[in-house]
């Protein structure tokens, strides 16, 4: 009876932490609608329906893909895994066992995979907004097939599916992912968008000639949806209901997008002398990649800093970026892969584990994966190239690709300045 | 003491499993805001305030109607029930035991209550997309107010509410509704778009003559609110929290809804020649809506094999039923009647339960409550039509319901294609 | 090992306890998107880059100042606490207490301050819409600041914090704040507008000019969103995840929301002839606000019939305020005020506390609490007004506040009708 008893205490326990994981699957979920919205409304409306389809279909790459292999890469367990590489064989399935407490105390097996689908999903995302404008619709979607479903679990297995980067003497350290998921999208868009070029007129000589999105109402709907997201994405990353923990988890993720969205209107208002929208927007998602890796480290104090510190960093990012050439209509290098590295590295700064030890694996780990990430997406991108090109024709990139890729238009009935 | 343990641990669980169902109510409903915006999306600007009403309003018909009568006709309980009909009285009210988990160990009365009448009016919103652009807005609010408040809990308690399909020696089995809601509304819709004739203009002569929707960006908005709401339509017709049986289901979900994307997206570059975004919305509903019936009963492939065919199904639905010169601006026939046969059939084919008594058993359901919600609302539109009217006139068509029905206009500071 | 048992469960129930009160976190988190795109679709298109970007930067304002000094102005417990005032000190932390149920049964202290941090901003941004397309960024954000840092939480304090309208005799009743946050928000609202005077051409001679908002999609989008978030807010208000009383509260909030709409629909309808999209969408919130004072203590019935009623206020109140030019471009005093006031009386009137004492202090509260929050807000306005200016010039309200304070466009790439 008293073991009866425990066990019944135990299941309880368990639905809740499963409950919890699984409404932080669904949070997750709505952050693609987050990006679909945001990478939309931060471009023309002659590529809208080209934007929407691409992040219409990413979710089912992503969770298709993961489902043939990208869980199994990484999270291998103790199937065939070494430090580097590890795979546990092809397609999901369970026994009974993992779909109770002797899994894990804190979900099913089925909710680790899709939470962990989802997840995955994102990282395509990143590139998306990037690329967008210019790029071919298949040569996309063939990238972000290899790209989720190979590169992204590769090199996530190095940390969460205990490879080399979490067996170091004093682990790398990533809490959300920051480096494994954001700067991982991040670097898969620096390399697109340097293969791809930036877009017609966008650089005449040596002046840049902003190229305004076409709905601010879409591109704020995106970022608080994405806000929204991050609840789940940085709240199940604690992977249990765990009521301290989570909820200190969601206080330094809201009070970093609170100081982002400070940082970025300080910095345009007083160094682009406007307060620009969409720098707040984005100064609202630098925050929240900044804090992702030690979003369970920080106390208050040091979650407004980092925010606020990513928050300005987005904004000379931005700037930075276009003064490279670097074409990213969105600016999502600067929001994922900028603030992702400053928030691996803030790890080291600020929080529970700070100090120089700590800091120098963070380096190890965001140079690791910014190295290999940087090989294999340059890789996969000059053989798409290669084989079925990755631009469109001018002009078809001056029409549209709505018009180019998908022959439909997003707003029939309106009438469009020429 | 050992009993107020024990006490308390059932109470634990009751409350952890209510949890779950009210945020899943919360997810239903938000499928409210998926259909306005999808509908709108996909219907031109002019007839956009209309659309919203309909949809503004039939969240609250839906709630206060099966408050005043239908959730007593689709769950009767002991008190009055046939194998074809019962009630339980008008409105609703508990006592004590109806706030623990003597009622069920899944959920308050309350509970059950409010996550019913969401799931009801879904059905009439299933309605609204396919008669949009040319019913009298009266004359809808009169259908919806009884199909919703009568047709659907009548036809819904023959399996939910223990009748004769849930009473056979093979019982008709359907999780969550793909027969029960999705292909009621789609009957409703169907019989609907018959008694309206098409859109002035759409089928001239032998062509059919697309009128494509006003903004792909709402179009995606609620599909992707659709599949969010999804998890708790689905996940929460478990009934409880159970921690393997919610996680599989809402894998089973996503991974159709991930396949019907593909499908759609197949489908439509290979046999319309381009990868029309409308296709690939509508297949993910299409993979959502095939999956709802099996969505416990199946594994990983069988769900992508189901989200798949439903995806190619609804593509050539939509083509079919223009040939036929149904007139469904939103594709909802195509989605929520055809693929919710097939994903009930589905049963019978796939997954735990796949066998030819299943099959036999499903395929009388799908007929036994088409015939009986064709007959009941050829019945309900006859009546309208005979005496209210149920079509604008063609000048009001022409000009537009927003300003024939509302005397306002969705987008006044726009201009429009003339 | 009994205790242990014992502390077990009562860990167990503090864990679901605390996952209702993030996931309400979330919702109401999420009402903050409502409000943007309700201020947004209402208004016109040359002014919604500024309603986005006072939306976007509300959440941080409120977070960051609720950190500071709200919190603990608000919930002042032990340390300082008189019957008008009390304050914690600076910040926000706590000691390993915090994070268990020694800290409340329901919640962290965590998931405290950013559920009651939340509610605080809510209020900031009801004052946002009235004010809309006249007010200067600057001098709104300044009011915001202090708005949503001491003016709200200083009166909260009053009754939350355990002040003296919780210490009378028959205390004044708010259970998840029609006064204490709407009309609070509604009273500020109001003395911005008496500052402010009406947009340039609403009111010429004894003429109403209706100024349409410029996208219906947005304002419903913002309307399902505040109805889904006002789970979170009723709901949460609970305090724990009790499962009659949290599916109690949905129950009654969704009826009053649903009757919202008839009764506006009804009142619209018959009184100014035409099914307003507008007005139903009003209706819903004024049904959301009517029923937040009483949401624990009314059955089905009375929700129905306050929520009704709350519609048919708000339509009246809308033609009221047009009449004396008090202009208010989206109703939110209307909604909030009025309807808030409404709501707290009806706790006097309906349901388990109606009785003249009870209706008695609810005026009291009511009153008192519109003295307080007049009289501070319009210091506050005047000393903003004469120190920055609280207006735009009439050629940048002509011209729009999108290009005047924000040098953008929100929609570039569409035709406007001049």
């Amino acid at each position: 009876m008293e073991s009866e008893l425990t066990q019944s205490i135990t299941n309880n326990l368990f639905t809740a932490n499963n409950l919890w994981m699984m409404m932080a699957t669904a949070l997750v979920f709505i952050m693609h609608l987050g990006f679909a919205s945001l990478e939309a409304g931060l471009t023309r409306s002659k590529n809208t329906v080209n934007i929407l389809f691409k992040n219409s279909i990413i979710p089912g790459i992503g969770i298709i893909t993961y489902t043939l292999v990208g869980f199994n890469l990484m999270y291998p367990g103790d199937d065939f895994a070494g430090a580097v590489f590890g795979f546990a064989g092809f397609g999901i399935s369970t026994d009974a066992a993992g779909l109770t407490s002797e899994y894990n105390v804190g979900y099913t097996y089925w909710t680790d995979f899709l939470f962990q689908a989802m997840f995955a999903a994102t990282a395509a995302t990143i590139v998306s907004g990037a690329v967008a404008e210019r790029i071919k619709l298949g040569s996309f979607l063939v990238f972000s097939t290899l790209f989720v479903g190979l590169i992204y679990p590769m090199v996530g297995m190095w940390k969460w599916g205990t490879g080399w980067l979490d067996a170091m003497d004093v682990p790398f350290y990533d809490f959300a992912g920051s480096t494994l998921v954001h700067s991982v999208g991040g670097w898969g868009a620096l390399t697109g968008v340097i293969f791809l070029g930036p877009r017609i007129g966008k650089y005449v000589k040596s002046k840049v000639n902003p190229i305004p999105g076409h709905s601010m109402p879409l591109a704020a709907i995106g970022v608080f949806l994405l806000w929204l997201g991050w609840f789940g994405f940085n709240g199940g990353s604690v992977l249990s209901a765990d009521p301290g923990l989570v909820s200190l988890v969601l206080v330094t993720t809201s009070l970093a997008a609170s100081a982002g969205a400070m940082g970025a209107m300080f910095a345009s208002w007083t160094f682009l002398k406007s307060p620009d929208i969409t720098m707040v927007l984005n100064g609202i998602l630098a925050g929240l990649v900044g804090i992702t890796a030690g979003a369970d480290l920080m106390g208050p104090t040091s979650s407004i800093i980092i925010g606020f510190i990513s928050g300005i960093i987005v904004v000379f990012s931005v700037v930075f970026f276009d003064k490279i050439k670097i074409d990213d209509p969105v600016g999502a290098i600067s929001v994922h892969l900028v603030c992702g590295i400053f928030g691996t590295l803030a790890v080291g700064l600020f929080g529970d584990k700070a100090g120089f030890d700590q800091f120098w694996s963070q380096l190890i780990g965001v140079v690791s994966i910014g190295v290999f990430v940087v090989i294999t997406t340059s890789i996969l991108w000059l053989v798409v190239k290669s084989t079925m090109g990755i631009r469109v024709s001018s002009e078809e990139e001056t029409e549209g690709l709505d018009l180019g890729e998908h022959s439909m238009e997003a707003y029939p009935d309106f009438e469009k300045v020429s």
